[in-house]
């Protein structure tokens, strides 16, 4: 069983149902992978992940490259088999994480050196290395190299760095091996239309399997990353995947979605958890505060998680206040739990015909803040 | 269903089998219950305990008075609807953690005056007060209020403070309200064959549910720990449960129960998970240490927790090097595991007239050290 996407649905508005087969199953989409950077989705368990209605996650190859490296992960069956993981898996590239986390990094026409956060050692990224680090990682889904331009940038850095990011997508084409992954280009081009629209049309030319938009959600006002979206996404064939990297937020969700993308991954969720945000039908909730201290209601009566259906919210703030270590890994189901219904409501209206009714009970019921309601004006 | 102790079976050479019925269920003799200090047992879930093979827990009634309070944890149905623990439930009376984290402590024949490790409040923690505080939490059994002298200590010290836990056992059996708790009083005596011979007999007379015997794993040598339970056991009657406060290690385990002990706590499985040394049929493992860096087994083949099933060391060693939280519950659960084993073992062992054949072959498998098996002679 290779690669394939089905187009479903497609709402004469923008949003699109749809199926992506991969050797490890299927998805359906909109879909939301859940990052499992170090080979693990912090604090959770991959049955826990399925019992949440989590069917894709993503893991990181700059970290899993570093630690515990890519051939000692190859030996275990991929990362599939050193995790314990069934369903499918997407890797980046490591473009992203050696831009933002690297030391001493050195960017040529070849590729990137850096040194390690960890340990200091030198490495040298290139296409051709992403893409043979992803082999040895066993994903369904691997991304080309790219470089993310830093937020703010010139125009003309900008422009340059998508040439380059195009010169590398087609290294990274090139370069790969195995068979039984798809490879995804990577729109860049920053916070400029225009680019965005040339990189879409000229990533699309070099023919991939899927595509995605890179170096969103770096900073920008919401307004933009709607706009840079908007540019981009007319380019983009119709019958492939369209992947939305590093978001967001649920309303980031809703509105991408309205626009036709079918795959996000972000940390949102896990990351969140362990601090103490929850998602709820009704907002936002900071399980820390002391409104909660003797409070008998789950985190979100309507929710049916395991975290729901057992604990209450003093309970819950207890355990962060104490430090504990269930309290970290119960938010986290509640949260992921929420992201994933999310995405079958998302998927039910489109199926339905309901997005806009949808997308407006959304705002309603969650009474997202004006800063996130202007860009549902947009 | 009130409290009762029944003695399966005795084997002519000292250990127990044995039941014990409680409100929330019963537990089969001798039994070890996992520590949940804060109203978890750190990083693991009710259910996760269950398909360890746990039946009991312990809770710390120092920590939970001071955080987040027994008023708030009765409101909810006391410490098994807090915290969704639907087995039986013992709580310390407070006694030894105050002598061991408080600070500015006083002891006066009232009780212990101290000031909160957490927030420097200050409270009086007397016999009557712990029992209110027990009720609160509503454990199934519940502990007398006792003074734990310092190890080492003088023959007087020891002395008087035998003499005030007596005393403050006769005040904690006094202050007793609930009908459907247990209460179990607590032999003291340091490190002195006579006075642990004495508190035996004199905490008898007084008349519990069950006998602790306290005060011990405080440093004191392996041979010395063994050579109090020897001292303090004759006195105690055949009909009761007894409970060895504190310990340990596997080994100790074995030696107790072979001296007619039937109940353990520590912390030495949690906290040894969370610090990645791990128990196996055949010795301790430590998971960093760069020889399991690409080992496929199991942490032993011979287990079947839901960590050995699923996981290799070369994983668990990934996650434990990476400080995912992740490595620190899979460790958790085969340590528990390992620790519920080892207690089914010994107990399938009394039933079978196979002890002593069970504790050479325990010998034998782990290779304890010389240290470990000097306490074997005794």
């Amino acid at each position: 069983m290779g690669f394939s996407f089905e187009l479903i649905k497609k709402d004469s508005a923008g949003p699109r149902r749809g199926r992506i087969t991969t050797p490890h199953g299927t998805m359906e989409t909109p879909v939301f992978m859940p990052v499992g950077t170090k080979a693990t989705v912090k604090t959770v368990t991959p049955e826990e992940l399925v019992e949440c209605g989590v069917e894709t996650i993503l893991g990181n190859t700059y970290h899993l490259m570093l630690r515990p490296g890519h051939e000692l992960i190859k030996e275990f069956g991929g990362l599939h088999g050193f995790m314990n993981w069934k369903g499918p898996i997407l890797t980046d590239s490591g473009g992203y994480q050696v831009f933002s986390l690297a030391n001493l990094r050195k960017i040529t026409e070849d590729g990137v050196k850096f040194q390690s956060h960890i340990d200091g050692s030198a490495w040298n990224l290139t296409p051709e290395f992403s893409i043979e680090v992803q082999e040895a990682l066993g994903a369904d889904i691997i991304m080309v190299f790219d470089e993310c331009p830093p937020h703010p940038s010139t125009e003309k850095y900008t422009k340059d760095s998508m040439e380059l990011t195009l010169r590398w997508g087609k290294r990274s084409k090139d370069a790969k091996k195995r068979k039984d992954q798809a490879l995804f280009g990577i729109v860049q081009g920053g916070m400029y239309r225009e680019l965005r629209a040339e990189s879409a049309r000229r990533t699309v030319e070099l023919g991939f399997d899927g595509y995605a938009i890179g170096g969103l959600s770096v900073g920008e006002s919401k307004e933009l990353m709607v706009e840079m979206v908007e540019a981009a996404v007319p380019y983009l064939p119709e019958g492939k995947p369209r992947y939305l990297m590093g978001v967001g937020m649920p309303v980031d969700l809703v509105e991408s979605v309205a626009r036709g993308i079918d795959i996000f991954d972000c940390v949102i969720p896990t990351r969140c958890a362990r601090n103490g945000t929850l998602f709820t039908s009704s907002g936002k909730l900071v399980i820390k505060n002391s409104q909660h201290k003797s409070d008998h209601r789950p985190i979100d009566e309507g929710c049916g998680c395991y975290t729901c259906k057992n604990y209450s919210r003093a309970y819950l703030r207890h355990l962060f206040i104490a430090g504990e270590i269930l309290g970290l890994r119960l938010n986290t189901i509640h949260n992921l739990h929420y992201y994933m219904t999310l995405m079958a409501q998302m998927r039910r209206a489109i199926e339905e015909d309901g997005f806009q009714e949808f997308r407006a009970g959304f705002y309603e019921q969650t009474g997202a803040s004006k800063l996130e309601q202007i860009s549902r004006s947009i």
